[in-house]
């Protein structure tokens, strides 16, 4: 494959300015980062004023969906295509260095850039109402009580081709001015990591009920983006 | 003290409307929340476009500070009084429901309107220097390196009073229909946490220079947002 099927594009939107040695643009390192959570922030704007909104999101190859309520004040307005950004951050640790100006943190984020549109097409709706489930937790939809008409029809999901996207990522821990390293001060790295707690099961769950091998992946202790992973890859065994 | 001095304002910008039980507009809820991290997710407008920046805040009082460096796109375009919405967001839980559309997360979320300016008072600019490393880990800068003219010349903070805010909060784990609950589907709620590693330090420390006691609030195991939320009262006892 040539490079630009590799990469999205960069232009001036996407393009990361600052610190641009933490710029990617390549596939692998952009759905990477972006599989490895269920949350995203969507910025959007109505009449001037822009909106941050957190919501739960899932990519099918260069596509990503998000859902919302018909009644949501970011799907009135992108009903009729708006350009949004999607963006995702993980935050990796905390790095505290020998002066202020070097303190920082591990990260990596992506920004996506697109035109959002509402899902209407029956069959992509159907897809999604099941991706939306099975994304996560693989093959649930199957034994779930099957959704009932009114329901699909109060669930809406937006939709955006990626046209632009970038990830930023810093990794190094302390990283403090050559000079300073002499001084005596205390610096360090404190990893941050967002982990699994145990399973609480429903307190109304019928006798007899127990939990499938196929939530096995989500494991007391398991990192959350490790678990949200390797269930996207059951899913999308192409990537 | 009246109802009005306790909360923020609502308008059609702020007021939640799809699932309005989940929302509070009260400054202990609001900052209880943002107080919790130290990402937030920044929404600004350039000619049309909307962009979604992850970056680091804090508060102050019933303002927000976020940090960038003069060279980014965000500055460039805030620095004559842009209306932002900052948004933070706590993913607390996943929630496996007996039917598709009752898949939820339980989550707490603030999103806070202003408009921002570039911080340029000299006198405000020093406390954020100052402010940026402190609110984070109390008292150290008082132990670092003092900063150089020019690295705060290449600082850049941007700040916004809170003109409205509104907090989202899910907490009720799995939330099925009622006739569901008599079916034999498993349901769960994963607790989802983010936690801090064993702290790290930096391999070329001076001999002899050990951690300081005041990051102690830093310990292995210890829930990020409880160390956030502890370090926000140390410098900050007025809330």
């Amino acid at each position: 494959m040539s490079q630009s099927e590799n990469s999205y594009p960069t232009s001036a939107r996407n393009k990361v300015k600052r610190l641009h040695e933490r710029g990617f643009y390549d596939r692998a390192t952009v759905h990477g980062i972006l599989d490895s959570s269920m949350l995203c922030h969507v910025s959007y704007v109505i009449d001037g004023q822009p909106y941050c909104t957190p919501t739960f999101f899932w990519r099918e190859g260069t596509k990503l969906y998000w859902h919302g309520s018909s009644a949501s004040r970011m799907l009135r307005n992108q009903a009729g295509g708006e350009r949004v950004c999607l963006t995702v951050a993980h935050l990796d640790s905390l790095v505290l260095a020998r002066c202020g100006f070097n303190h920082s943190a591990d990260y990596r984020a992506v920004m996506a850039f697109g035109t959002a549109y509402l899902v209407t097409d029956p069959e992509e709706k159907e897809r999604a109402v099941i991706a939306m489930v099975d994304r996560f937790f693989p093959d649930r939809t199957a034994g779930l009580r099957a959704s009932h008409a009114q329901e699909i029809k109060a669930t809406s999901f937006i939709a955006m081709e990626i046209e632009e996207a970038s990830a930023k990522i810093r990794a190094k821990g302390v990283g403090d001015d050559e000079e300073d390293y002499a001084l005596p001060i205390y610096a360090e790295r404190i990893p941050v990591r967002t982990v699994l707690g145990a399973p609480e099961p429903c307190p109304r769950l019928r006798e007899g009920v127990s939990r499938p091998a196929t939530l096995n992946g989500y494991s007391e202790g398991r990192l959350l983006e490790d678990a949200l992973r390797h269930a996207y890859f059951v899913r999308y065994p192409n990537g």
